[in-house]
């Protein structure tokens, strides 16, 4: 028994080890690819800050509730956010149905190949191009189309599957930060159900942790059977001040953690930052032309104007992409 | 080494069982308020063929989604909706703040203490109530509101604080799923943010599992700290065919089970129910006059007619509350 017993401790000790090193994030040092500057230094200090029990700034697991924009902050978004990029490709995939797109803007530039001036209508360019892309099918025929598209399709620079141009440093961010207990929400101006398509997989995000933009839908009976199908009427534009809206809708809790890119998720920022309580707010600057691209207050895509000030003056955090991340993008598989 | 082998077996094996034990539903009966009819047995076997490794009917648990209803579902909702007699509160409340009310329908009839009265005038007199009580405040200004009420109040008839009012067999119910690695979401036509006060405590559901009605909402800088207020333009009513789409929106994923009790519930179990694979539908029939109420096709809260015919039809279960459930509401702390 006493044999039994000491070894009940051994085995008691090791499974010890082995979920603290669980614990603390997945590898000994969390956080590999970022350089041991000051925003890994401040993202570690507020981990430990918030999760250490009797801690004066302990929270409790069940509101460590963290906050992500997409575009610029998970994957790239140059020179186009990636989601206009598949719209763009469909808009070819769908001419042949549609010989009345030769004659007709913003379609008659894409057919040719000039996406400026196709987008030089502005919005209402983009809302056309959106619409005849994203409406008129049912969700699960959306989803398919989707997951085609990325299944298949390359960046125009680099080459690449979209997928592989997400960026290494924020995919261990977010293993860091689940491993301490949080739950990590995606807060993007893209369509939710494009982003659903790719965020469990490549992120580790479900789909009921991923908030975005999003038009009508209708639920209809088709052939006896039920389906939603996607109306070409903007519902909801998950952007600046409508970023915190929705994080209250759907939610329902202050996150006390954001990071963005972009003066679209200045609001985000805001509203997570200026509760009392201990909160963390980070942006990622674009400051890498080599390995990635340099861009912030002239930028037409993910412009960082105002937000950039305000983390300077609010004391946020500020990755400067290419003095604080080793890699960039993640390794092909 | 051959004996801290064999009792590493035997540790093994002790933690296999209480693992085993733990996972099979919180006590070694699951669901005990439940009489071993039908329904009860058509839960545990749903459960348990779609949660056993190496089932042809196994779902990863992941994709575990069971949506319910709130009121008639998981609580009471007669004489009236709980957020109804809630928001006639407080207009007698505020009635001092708002002299003009004395001659002014809706309110001069609930101040005279006619309910009947006041909400003769349909939708309209319901929207002025519901404005004047759930508008021109911020988010967190409701929720102490709200917070307030529910900690005194007392359910007309009964006498017991509202919460006290929700069905102890649907509590066993949700535990009882989540032990098995289900999802649970309230999707109700309530106020989200009146059931999101409750949820957590009560239901053991948090706010980012409640999906439900909502107005909108605008972001502020008040005294330079951000607030969202509550706005009288209503956002989005989630009932009916759109519970589907609020589904969809904010879950993103087709729940595998769903519990309803009236006909507002219907797209919500024909979504669920509509799709190939294991799918398990509920209906919670309230045919108890004597413990709770008895009312269905002809009730004007939470009517349930067609619903009635197409789980009858369609082989949904149908819990017959005075035959099925043991008992009806918890046990006063």
């Amino acid at each position: 028994m006493t044999t039994f017993r000491t070894n009940l401790a051994r085995v008691a000790a090791i499974v010890l080890i082995a979920t603290s090193w669980m614990g603390s994030g997945l590898a000994q040092e969390p956080l590999p690819s970022w350089n041991d500057t000051a925003p890994r230094k401040a993202i570690v200090a507020f981990v430990e800050r918030v999760t250490t029990q009797g801690s004066p700034d302990f929270v409790p697991p069940a509101e460590r509730i963290a906050t992500l924009d997409n575009d610029g902050t998970l994957w790239a978004e140059q020179p186009l956010y990636f989601q206009l990029l598949f719209a763009i490709d469909r808009i070819k995939a769908l001419a042949p149905q549609h010989p009345e797109w030769k004659d007709k803007e913003p379609y008659a530039s894409l057919l040719k190949g000039d996406v400026n001036a196709a987008l030089a209508g502005g919005e209402r360019a983009i809302f056309s191009i959106m619409t005849a892309t994203h409406a008129g099918m049912t969700t699960d025929e959306f989803e398919t189309i989707a997951k085609d598209w990325l299944a298949t399709a390359k960046h125009p620079t680099t080459g690449r599957p979209y997928t592989d141009m997400v960026y290494q440093p924020m995919l261990e961010l977010l293993a860091y930060l689940r491993s301490y207990g949080f739950k990590t929400f995606i807060v993007s101006g893209g369509g939710v159900e494009f982003m659903r398509v790719f965020a469990e997989k490549v992120y580790g995000i479900p789909p009921e942790q991923v908030i975005g933009s999003s038009g009508t839908q209708q639920f209809e009976m088709r052939n006896g059977r039920p389906v939603l199908v996607k109306l070409a009427v903007v519902d909801f534009v998950d952007d600046k001040a409508d970023k915190p809206v929705a994080i209250q809708r759907v939610i329902g809790r202050r996150p006390i953690a954001a990071f963005g890119n972009s003066d679209g998720d200045l609001q985000m920022l805001q509203w997570t930052c200026g509760a009392s309580g201990p909160r963390f707010c980070l942006y990622v600057h674009h400051t890498d032309a080599e390995r990635e691209w340099a861009y912030d207050r002239q930028s037409r895509v993910g412009r960082l104007d105002k937000g950039l000030d305000q983390a300077n003056a609010g004391g946020w955090t500020v990755v400067d992409m290419k003095g604080d991340w080793k890699t960039i993008f993640v390794s092909p598989p």
